[in-house]
C-alpha cells in the first residue's frame, strides 16, 4: 500500500479494480467536483492466472483494510477477470459502441454484502471479416473519450502498446473498431527463447533501435518473417553488438507494427490528427519515436490518469442509472 | 544403428557426418560406380549444443564399430560443428560461389589417426545490404546441383524448410544468394509459449491450414504482425476449434514465408521454373501446398538422397585433389 493510505479519513466513493492476467491493481477513489477520481490508496494482488485460493478471497484480502474502514463501497472491475478464465464471464460487446452502452452492459453481482460490477470487453470485425477482441483496454479508451470534449467529435486513432498493441479507431465519440498486434508478446518470446538474442540484459541502445525500426518500416512488402533473422546475421558480422540486439529487435517489431498500422485499410492517416498513445513510459516513448520517423505527430497520455478517467466515466453512468 | 549394419563386409569409402545443433547423424558410405553414395550403415549421437564430454569423444563413440572394422576412413562433416560453438570454426564463404570453391575451402585436421574435413557455411548480401548466413544447408544445395546436369544451367530457386527456411537462388551452377525466414522457430515458440495455442497436441486439419495460409497470402501489405492474433480471436468465436489452431498457425506462417519469397526483389518467379523443395516429408508437403495455391509448380526431393549427393560431391572433389 502506498503513502496515499494516509488519506483514509477522507470520503471514498468507490473501489476500482484493474484485474489482468498477471496483476490485480486496486484503487480506492474519491469523486472530485470536476468528476475526476482522486486516488486515496492503492493495493496490489495476484492476476487472474496466478490466483490460487479463489477470486473472492484474493479480492477481499486485498481490499480488507478499506472495507474495515468504509464498510460498504461499490466495486467496479475491468480486465481478464471478466473472461472465460476469470470470476464471472462477460460477453464481448460488438463495435461500434458508445461509452453509455458499455456501462449499461456491465455485469452486476453481490458478494460479501458488497455490490460488484464487471466492465465487458469489446469485439469488432475487420474488412476481411476477421474478428478482433479486447478486454481491459476498453477502460482506457472510455477514459480517453471522457477526458476532453474534443475527443467526442471527428475521427481519432489511439495506440495502446503492451503485451498486445491495440490500435483503436474512435469516431463521433464511439469505439468504431480496433486491431491487435502481438508485438510485445513476440518481443518477449524472441528475447528469451530464440537464436536471435544471446544477451537479453544489455542496456538500451537508441541507434540500434532506430536501425531496426528503419529496416521494417522500409521493407516495401512488409516481409517481416524474412527480415527477423538480420538480428542474428548482423551480430555474426559485428554490425550489431550482442548487448544491443534486444534494442534492434524491439525496433524491428515496433517498426513492423507501425508500418502495418500506417497501411491498414480500416483508416487513413491522412484523415487523422495526431495519434494518441496510452501506455507505459518506455513503450510509449518507443512507439512515439517510430511514428515520428514516419512524420506522424503523437500525443502521449499518462496511463494511470486515463485508467482512472475510465473508471470515473463508468462509475458516474452506473451511479446516475442507480445501478450502484 | 539400422539394419544396414548387416552390410559391413562391403567396402566403405567414407564416413559422412551431418552434425547440427540438436543431432549428429553419421553415415557409413560406399561410392557407387555412378558416383552416388550407397548407405551401408547409420548411427546417431548428440547435437553440438547437447554434447557434454567433448566433440572428439562424442564422434568416436558414435562411429567406433565402423573404425574397429575399417581402421581408417576419411570423415567429412557439415553443419553447426563448424560454427563458433562447434569443434573447429570455419568462416562463412561469400556468395556467389561454386561447389568446387566450397570443397576447396574445407577445413582439414587429423584426430586419432583419422583425417577429418569440415565443410564451411556460406554468407551473402541482400539488395538492402543486409547479410544472411547458412551452415549445413549448403550441403543439400551442393547435392541438388550434382544430381542433375540441368541444374548447372539457368536460374533455379530451392526452398529448404526447417527451423529456419532457406530460399536459395542458384544460377549457372553457382549458389548466387539466399534468404532466411524464421518460420519453423516462430511456429515452435508460438505453439508452446503464446496465448494463441491452448492445445498444441491436436491433429492436423487441412482446412484450417489452408485457411491460415490464405489469410497471410492475401494480406495485401503482408501485415503479418497484425494478423497473427486471428488465431486466438477465431477460437473465441468458435470459428476455429482449439485442436485445429496449430494447423491454422502453421498455415499463416508458411503463407507469410511464401508470400515474402514471391515478393522478394532478389528473384522473379516469372523467370524461374518450378521451385525445388528439400526437407522433411511433412514440411515439404505443406510448402508445396501453399506454393501450389499461388499457381507455382514445385518439385520435391528426398532429403536423405540429396544430403548423400552433397557429401558425394565434396568427397569426390577432395579425393581428386588428393586432400583425403
Amino acid at each position: 500500500m502506498t503513502e496515499a493510505s494516509t488519506r483514509y479519513m477522507e470520503n471514498a466513493d468507490l473501489i476500482a479494480i484493474d484485474w489482468g492476467t498477471s496483476h490485480l491493481r486496486a484503487f480506492l477513489c474519491q469523486l472530485a467536483s470536476d468528476n475526476s477520481l482522486t486516488l486515496l490508496a492503492t493495493s496490489y494482488a495476484r492476476g487472474v492466472t496466478k490466483v490460487t485460493q479463489g477470486f473472492e478471497q484474493e479480492l477481499f484480502d486485498c481490499i480488507a483494510p478499506w472495507l474495515d474502514h468504509y464498510k460498504q463501497l461499490p466495486i467496479i472491475m475491468a480486465g481478464q477477470i471478466g473472461s472465460s478464465i476469470g470470476w464471472q464471464e462477460t460477453t464481448y460487446l460488438p463495435c461500434p459502441i458508445s461509452p453509455q452502452k458499455v456501462a449499461d452492459s456491465c455485469l452486476h453481482f453481490a458478494c460479501q454484502t458488497q455490490q460488484l460490477a464487471i466492465i465487458p470487453g469489446l469485439h469488432c470485425s475487420h474488412e476481411n471479416n476477421h474478428r478482433d477482441v479486447m478486454r481491459g483496454e476498453e477502460l482506457q479508451v472510455l477514459g480517453w473519450l471522457a477526458q476532453n470534449h474534443n475527443h467526442l467529435h471527428g475521427q481519432h486513432l489511439i495506440c495502446l502498446p503492451g503485451t498486445h498493441t491495440k490500435w483503436v479507431l474512435v469516431e463521433s465519440g464511439q469505439v468504431k473498431l480496433f486491431k491487435t498486434a502481438m508485438t510485445g508478446e513476440l518481443y518477449d518470446l524472441l528475447c528469451h527463447h530464440s537464436v536471435l538474442i544471446q544477451d537479453s540484459q544489455g542496456e538500451f541502445c537508441p541507434e540500434a533501435f532506430a536501425s531496426g525500426a528503419q529496416y521494417t518500416l522500409a521493407s516495401a512488402l512488409g516481409s517481416f518473417i524474412h527480415g527477423l533473422f538480420s538480428a542474428r546475421s548482423k551480430q555474426l558480422f559485428n554490425e550489431l553488438a550482442p548487448e544491443h540486439a534486444t534494442a534492434y529487435l524491439s525496433g524491428m517489431l515496433i517498426g513492423s507494427d507501425v508500418r502495418a498500422a500506417i497501411n491498414a485499410t480500416e483508416w487513413s492517416f491522412q484523415e487523422l490528427d495526431s495519434v494518441s498513445i496510452i501506455g507505459s513510459n518506455t513503450l510509449s516513448q518507443r512507439f512515439a519515436e517510430v511514428l515520428t520517423m514516419q512524420s506522424i505527430t503523437t500525443t502521449r497520455y499518462d496511463v494511470e490518469t486515463i485508467t482512472l478517467a475510465g473508471f470515473s466515466s463508468v462509475y458516474q453512468q452506473l451511479h446516475h442509472a442507480d445501478k450502484l
